[in-house]
């Protein structure tokens, strides 16, 4: 614990990643990194704040959380802190109704939001819905614009599942972006303004988290 | 005549493009651009040496041929300069064994081509075929080799079809260019090198062609 101590001096809370730190996804769920249930166990029963911060976003928190807790994760969804709830609040700021391109098993975040008459498109992790159909359709929707809104849910270029390495959502925003022209706007890591949100939830600054 | 024989002071040959040029492609094959087969046939009557040099990457140039003449253009196979032909050329002069991200319609331009145990990624406008699957597939083959090669045919953003725009093999170009952090080679237009061929093949200097 000495070298944990001096690592941690200053430091009231900690941000943790879930995907790829926490898991890796794949058949079945997935499975836990080794190490991982009991370094979260530790954590938590230590002085320090515990939020997790993820760039998930095929599952809503609610199925995220689910998963987690079956491998045997002491987690709850208020906890969590994820790109969709952001960009929900983003588009209610901003009066963004959004086409989807996302994963059936996030869809339900986005419940509360109007999607009629798309002027923004929103993209996040669709696994097998990046169809070359649902990707033309985003496109389509995205050109007729005349200021052209991409939200995206991270910018990852790929992540790891216990099957191998898998594309993930960066790849189709920049396909997106080259397409139209445009930059897309993106939310959760490294996005500064996701972490603050983090932050802000635990009540802590910058300096005070690791 | 006046006006034509002004521009073309000079001028002994001309390229010509094809998709969105000659026609616009869609159900039942396309339909001709007005004016353009009339067009194709004055200059073929004419002193001007007439050469098609296209993108499209989704037919063969037997197949494309055949749709033309079928809409009524004076066009043979010998007349084309498209980017899988030339894609071929790199690959033997190269070594390169490709893995192939291309639509069945153009697959018999690579017939002769060594594809087992690939060593690059050659991608062309798939169409469907651009599902996540396949997408995945190209990116797990250029992840894992140490100098990634991705050679692809064209970079169009997008192509109209009579039922819309459609998104060009460039954007997911792009996506695989960012997930591996390399740059694709391009091969068709705007390569020099693509015109010079087409300029070659028709024994004639840049500044002799329009």
């Amino acid at each position: 614990m000495d070298a944990w101590g001096e690592r941690l001096a200053g430091v009231r809370g900690v941000l943790l990643d879930i995907s790829g730190v926490l898991y890796d996804g794949g058949e079945g769920g997935g499975t836990p990194i080794a190490g991982s249930v009991e370094a979260v166990a530790r954590l938590k029963q230590s002085r320090l704040k515990v939020r997790f911060c993820t760039n998930e976003s095929q599952k809503s928190r609610g199925k995220l959380v689910g998963l987690l807790r079956r491998l045997g994760f002491d987690i709850s969804e208020g906890e969590v802190t994820a790109p969709a709830p952001a960009a929900c609040l983003i588009l209610k700021e901003r009066g963004l109704r959004p086409h989807l391109l996302v994963h059936d098993g996030v869809r339900s975040e986005f419940e509360q939001v109007d999607t009629s008459n798309p002027n923004c498109v929103v993209i996040a992790d669709a696994g097998d819905g990046f169809s070359y159909q649902n990707m033309n359709k985003a496109f389509q929707v995205l050109v007729q614009l005349e200021k052209p809104v991409l939200i995206s849910l991270g910018k990852g270029r790929y992540y790891k599942e216990t099957s191998g390495l898998m594309l993930d959502v960066g790849a189709y925003m920049k396909a997106l972006e080259y397409a139209c022209g445009i930059e897309a706007e993106v939310v959760g890591k490294p996005s500064p303004e996701f972490f603050k949100s983090a932050l802000q939830e635990m009540g802590l600054e910058a300096h005070q988290a690791q």
